[in-house]
């Protein structure tokens, strides 16, 4: 999908005001004035759609569609399955998922089929093919949603049968997955794959490689659904894009098999701000945005934000002036083609009435968000050329679900908390710092075309890992491996003979025993004498023991019993570099080190001087013509002058002063 | 029912110790040595009562009134229905609760009856017709207490099935079912009545119109039960009022269902004193009971107190000499006819063997808590004349169990809690202090008596709450309205078009946005010239941002996007004066509010001077005669001059000061 | 049993290395270069010795005793009762535990069966039978090991129709049982054994009687369980002792009744070193330690331990150099004839595979984790003579777990903490800082052989404790009784009358109430003239108000309405002394208390002079010799001269200071 202009709308449902037709009619003239083009329909409308078992009433929504495209806005449609009607629950019991404990849902809610179930499958594939057949060839679709926030696990008797199939698809023998999940621990033996059942905590909760084949099953059987969903709407007629939204630090399946099935990724951004410095959420939702768009590697969409307060947050905070601008703009930024809201129109009841909205309960265009929103219409205008640029990040983080599974199903070395995303927040945020595009890549991704790749806490070794980074070092690659790392495989087993597992000569170095330490202890880094650090850096949490053989010991530890232990080292390997960094080390550690490898390997900055500590750059390209977004994410005036901007402003007024929350973005040639 | 005296007594177990007629004389003995009236017996007899099915053992009852009887004390007679014995539950399992999640209780515990099974209404009807035919024409028999702390809700088919039929009287067609609680939201939509499934963490939990309904359902469907055990009583020849016993802050029923069933309101009061300043717990207890007595406005009985600890409290505390009489005497002083304790006597075994009563296991009259008991007995029989008089109230504060199961069911602005009874504690404080009385009324309660009326948070309006506010300020009442009010219907659906709902002309303004703040957050109000303001105030959780259109600004918020938007009004209409107070403010403001506005208003206090920090004021009236009850909740003696106290002392020895927890009664003519 | 070395080794599972020999191999070899003397094989290895019903694979077993003890290494062989194999829960359901919601576990953990099933039964039975008659004649074999550290209870209906049985044989006439349960409290009353149901939180959960009778029948039935396998090991032909696993501050199960089925107890240790100062987790270890050795009152093994982090625990810590040791030796010092470990090979995969070892992932004997274990190897041969030696104590602590079932499952004074444990080891704390052995003893244990016995909160008595306790002092014993004790009695009736039960005459007082305090209160205790002490103390958590008859007033409380009122007493009873202390104070009271008491008894003190803080002295005799151990728990060396230490050095190498975390031993004659 190539856009030649960024997307601005958002989700809207219709379909709950079909009795009041002249709101209908408001709603698209403040739509055409806050320079909206783009709606998403259909999201939780199969009651509507199809109000008893084999009815099909879509007039109403051709109707909406037509009269959305005659005022220029263009339709995402949705396929309605994320919630069903009353009527499929009550006559085939079997759609509803069982949960861990083997009871079976009541209907009520969302998002809770079981994607197994054969007559959900066909009742799905009906009404997509239907759904295609109508509106296929109508010019104002511009792409296919499926179904909405995919999640969750199903635990009825056809997923048991279809996980054992699968496992036998998988191992073959029954010996294989009894070696593979060590099995004989606790006399937990299979003799045949009829006798696996599913995870549970009234039942076997502690056999991890059950636990991950499990978690890999459910991502499979997930995909396996947007597949079939997909290929219904093709049956039907479609060929138009497909997309699924995705959501925030989701661990609950692989994204990487929902990236295989569709073409183009979206997902849901609702950050909490204002809660403290807001360029801690900003970097947070930043690293969200980078980790959608690696996925597939191409321009992405924001389907949903939330115009003002996030009525499901604990506390539902008002969007300072500026702020929702440049969370919408930090999407573009970031390479998202598209800055959509849920939701256009307020709904008057149910759980998500008091969830931001274009146009709330009130209803008019005078209110403070309904201008900010069309504000944002006339700045995406401005940035239309923007669309379809790539963003190219010579740095890379590697991030991946299956490892977190995995680290995080373990008992050991510290169940209080393992402080995974903190540690992956502190690189990503010393990368940003120098104002450099990161991707954030899953273990199954290349590492080739990468200057620099960081790997905090990569416990579980898949695909290879060991081999690739390898080869990455030895070509001359510069890699840098954070603390408990390389402990397992693909089943959680521990390696045996030495971690980090196949790379003790790339590191020069064995990590001889691990540490805890209490969320109230530190430990402190010492610098040797010719190390490229200067300062004492405290750490916590998880500190490794390091036996160097032919590193170079960067830092030692200062306290505790291994006072003098080598904690940080470097080796030179092949022709690149292999840094290890054996403890979760305070902000300011990463902060230098990320500065000086960003020099010493050449990466290009966008900006050549001082990036203040608050304000986010990010850069999109198109051919030679570079795109430099400098936000400024505190609320208050900012003197830039210190970063050297080049280029011409194609947004913002100047390149001195960044006003609270204020964006400039500025065009210069590579 | 009018009473010429105080009930002076408690619940009392002799069913516990009918194999120690030594002990059953000794108690006897003890109750009159204490000044005990009365006692409530039968609560949870059921067993002994009916110990096989259809074999009813009354003798010991009827021998324990006729003892009791001769020595002066008098029997409130429970019905048994609190629990049941085993025999029921085994031979009739209807009779016992099915959970939210439909997993039918075993037998155990109390209060887990279903009302809606016929097998237990007719068993409940059978023992209380039999009963009142033994016992209807005892002169002991002063009322009839029927079961205990009615709460809790049964899922079982019955029930559901009840629930179905109930919503189809009360809607007709499933299309206006499905219009008031917007099914369309999620495809919730249902086709017909019996689709209909009571609300279920395993099913659904989020269409708030169910939620709603189905709580009315079951406050509905207990009254229902209530007045299914009156009529048996009546059948039976009793012919002497009835009463239910009530709970503190109880949101599980609307009380106010169960208040039309009765005769006499009772409750049972168990605060949490000696933790920081008595006054607070003093106060909160003193709104409970102004509720509890508003509910019927008319003299109520305190059912049950606990004489020392509390066991079931998460720290046993003993009381302090004086309180126990102290928290007594309060209850006379809001309007209660008696004070009556859980126990008499200290059960030996299971779980409240360690709730405090008059006579402990050790069994002795030599006791502290004894020698309190006795006094407080010699104490109320000074203000017998006290019994049957009235508390006249000029200001009202608005709670309403309806509003609070939707606000507190909605998700925003503030999940993380409301603080709706924090808020509601404000205003009452701010009019205790003025030692004015003061009626706490549901949204069904007429306001045409009141000078002023506070309605905080008052988020839901029904029953045509606007109108009756409208027309309340418009025939010159003063109305003093909280922030998040007029935001939803009945049914919790969002009012379209601007909020307060239909007020927007009373108060001159609208609510434009509605911000939350974290807990360690707070904004400041600053006065406007011209203001009834001086000061400037903090104010934090929730906060209006108000868009005035004819009303007078008296503050404006001081801090954050919104500083300079007023957010305080006042306007005349009509003939009164309509205050909007759009946030949580600190309790200094409410104070001034109110001093101003008791002065404004021409309502008369008690006293005329200043009423110090620790003091409770309140007063009860006969005819022309005014009795004020003065009370120091400090430990430690308290001058009291300042307050210029009128009227002969009927109790208590000062109008100089008062010692700590000391009580006096000042009788005065109107 | 008895020893001529001391045993050191631990948890071996070669039937998780089968497919590598040559690790089998190294492994003897690493054994024997560690000292290792002992494994125990077996435990939960039920998958492998029996992969399918009947079919018996135990070459693998033998073949491995066989290669161990031709390297001199002896095993303790454990039956594999602790886990069962799938095929035998999918054949064979009722093998499961039902929990108390009623709803079967599946299959899966371990240490879920129904200890009532009879298929279990026989089928342990069978196995275990199995495994004597292949094993029992085997030189190698030292002991047997029953399943693996027993807990739990199981709801299935033959366990409620064996415990329905169980209190038919107890009580005989339902009426007994409902007078002992005070059924008539909330209609619970039985009218006959079939109507029981066990404790259920979706029942009955409040009755104590049965709550107690269902934890006595759990405990009964489990050891009926160890008693079952133990006859099936004799019927097959086995000699050797036997032994069950207990477990740390373990309150699921009566220990005593388990301690009457085995010839040798031991248990399983791991505590949490380096949060604090460590001379805490050593005496709450010591406690323990000592605990287990008065159960039979013999030498007992130390059965599990861990080498390096525990990775269960929150945060995993590793162990400071010398702390294992330090370790070790004190489960020596306590009486422990036995350093075991779990685990020698740390497994690959599941829920341990982080849990310390002797020989890690990594596999080499480079390892501090392996050099510290193999010093103790050694350390342990130079300690060889104290093996089979006894412990010696003079004074006792009353810690009882029916006591604690009754008192925690009660509401009030206290539930938010009763502070049972820390109360227990103030006194534990103080009786060690005089560097003597303490018992820890049931309410079952005689008294005689004590010259001081002390008993925090001992709330129930039973097996007419009052009687003995009355007997003991008047034969001339010292008796000090804690705050909130004799108040209830073995069905957890409260005892009428008067408390402390039977005892108000030997201590000369009357407990009239008691207080409890918030965890941010204190009250104070002040002495009276001519008392023992000199100092004021704080107190806190409980405070009984004594009504003195005839006992010296020794403290009075400073604070509250109680200030004044008698806190710690005594009383000259026939030949000895009756101490009451009714409250929780601070350490240093019962540091005071305690060494005056040593003193005045003239208990005999391992070291005449004054014992640093942070070290643990104990003392094993055998005939006239006395070994002294002197530990420091602190991580820096220490002056130790002040202890003036007799003897000679048999371990260690100075009586002058202390290495960190050293310990020294001292041999000397009597």
């Amino acid at each position: 999908m190539k856009l030649d202009h960024i997307l601005h709308g958002g989700d809207y449902n219709p379909e709950q005001w079909l009795d009041r037709p002249d709101i209908l009619e408001k709603d698209i003239t403040y739509m055409k004035e806050a320079g909206i083009n783009t709606v998403t329909l259909g999201v939780f409308s199969w009651a509507v759609l199809e109000p008893s078992e084999g009815e099909y009433n879509f007039q109403w929504l051709e109707d909406i569609i037509n009269r959305l495209y005659e005022n220029g806005i263009s339709t995402i449609l949705a396929t309605p399955s994320g919630a069903r009607p009353k009527w499929m629950a009550d006559k085939y019991p079997e759609v509803l998922r069982v949960r861990q404990d083997r009871q079976r849902n009541l209907f009520g809610g969302r998002h809770n089929h079981c994607y197994t179930s054969p007559v959900y499958r066909e009742k799905v594939a009906m009404i997509d093919e239907h759904l295609a057949k109508r509106f296929a060839n109508h010019p104002a679709i511009l792409m296919w949603h499926i179904s909405n926030e995919f999640g969750g696990d199903c635990h009825c008797p056809l997923c048991q049968e279809a996980f054992r199939q699968w496992l036998k698809d998988k191992y073959e023998t029954i010996d294989r997955l009894n070696q593979c999940w060590c099995t004989t621990f606790w006399s937990h033996i299979y003799q045949s794959f009829d006798q696996i059942e599913s995870p549970s905590l009234v039942g076997e909760s502690a056999v991890h490689g059950l636990n991950l084949d499990w978690k890999r099953f459910v991502s499979e059987k997930t995909a396996e659904f947007v597949r079939h969903e997909i290929a219904a709407l093709r049956q039907g007629g479609a060929k138009q894009p497909t997309t699924v939204n995705l959501m925030y630090d989701f661990e609950g399946l692989n994204y990487d098999k929902l990236a295989e099935c569709v073409d183009v990724i979206s997902w849901d951004s609702y950050p909490v701000w204002h809660k403290g410095a807001d360029i801690v959420p900003a970097l947070d939702n930043g690293l969200q945005h980078d980790y959608m768009r690696s996925l597939k590697n191409q321009p992405y969409l924001l389907m949903e934000s939330c115009p003002s307060g996030t009525n499901w947050h604990g506390i539902s905070k008002l969007k300072r002036p500026g702020l929702l601008t440049a969370a919408s703009l930090q999407a573009i930024a970031h390479g998202s083609d598209s800055v959509l809201y849920f939701q256009i129109r307020q709904s008057r009841g149910s759980s998500e009435k008091f969830h931001g909205a274009v146009i709330d309960h009130y209803g008019g265009d005078d209110t403070r968000v309904f201008r900010e929103v069309k504000y944002i219409g006339e700045s995406l205008k401005k940035l239309s050329e923007v669309a379809g640029s790539e963003v190219c990040a010579k740095a890379a983080i590697i991030y991946d679900t299956e490892n977190r599974w995995a680290m995080e199903d373990s008992q050991g070395p510290r169940n209080d908390g393992l402080h995974y995303h903190e540690n992956l927040m502190k690189m990503y945020t010393a990368l940003k710092r120098q104002g450099i595009n990161v991707d954030i890549i899953s273990e199954s991704k290349s590492l080739e075309k990468y200057s620099l790749v960081l790997a905090p806490m990569l416990y579980m070794f898949r695909e290879n890992m060991e081999e690739r980074i390898e080869a990455y070092v030895r070509k001359g690659g510069c890699f840098v491996l954070g603390h408990w790392s390389g402990i397992t495989d693909e089943w959680d087993r521990c390696y045996l003979g030495g971690t980090p597992y196949g790379l003790m000569d790339v590191f020069g170095l064995r990590r001889s025993e691990t540490d805890a330490l209490y969320e109230y202890e530190h430990n402190s880094l010492i610098p040797e004498g010719g190390s490229m650090f200067q300062n004492e850096y405290s750490c916590s949490t998880i500190c490794d023991l390091l036996q160097v053989k032919d590193a170079q010991v960067l830092m030692k530890y200062g306290k505790e019993f291994y006072a003098g232990i080598p904690a940080v080292t470097k080796k030179l390997y092949g022709q690149g570099q292999a840094y290890y960094i054996g403890t979760d080390a305070q902000q300011e550690f990463y902060d230098v080190l990320c500065e000086k490898l960003v020099h010493e390997l050449g990466i290009e900055r966008a900006v050549s001087g001082d990036i203040p500590k608050d304000v986010e750059v990010c850069t999109r390209s198109l051919g030679q013509t570079e795109y430099v977004f400098v936000q400024n994410y505190r609320n208050s005036d900012m003197d830039i002058r210190g970063m050297e901007l080049n280029g011409e402003l194609l947004y913002g007024k100047s390149k001195e002063t960044l006003h609270a929350y204020e964006t400039i973005v500025l065009k210069q040639k590579k």
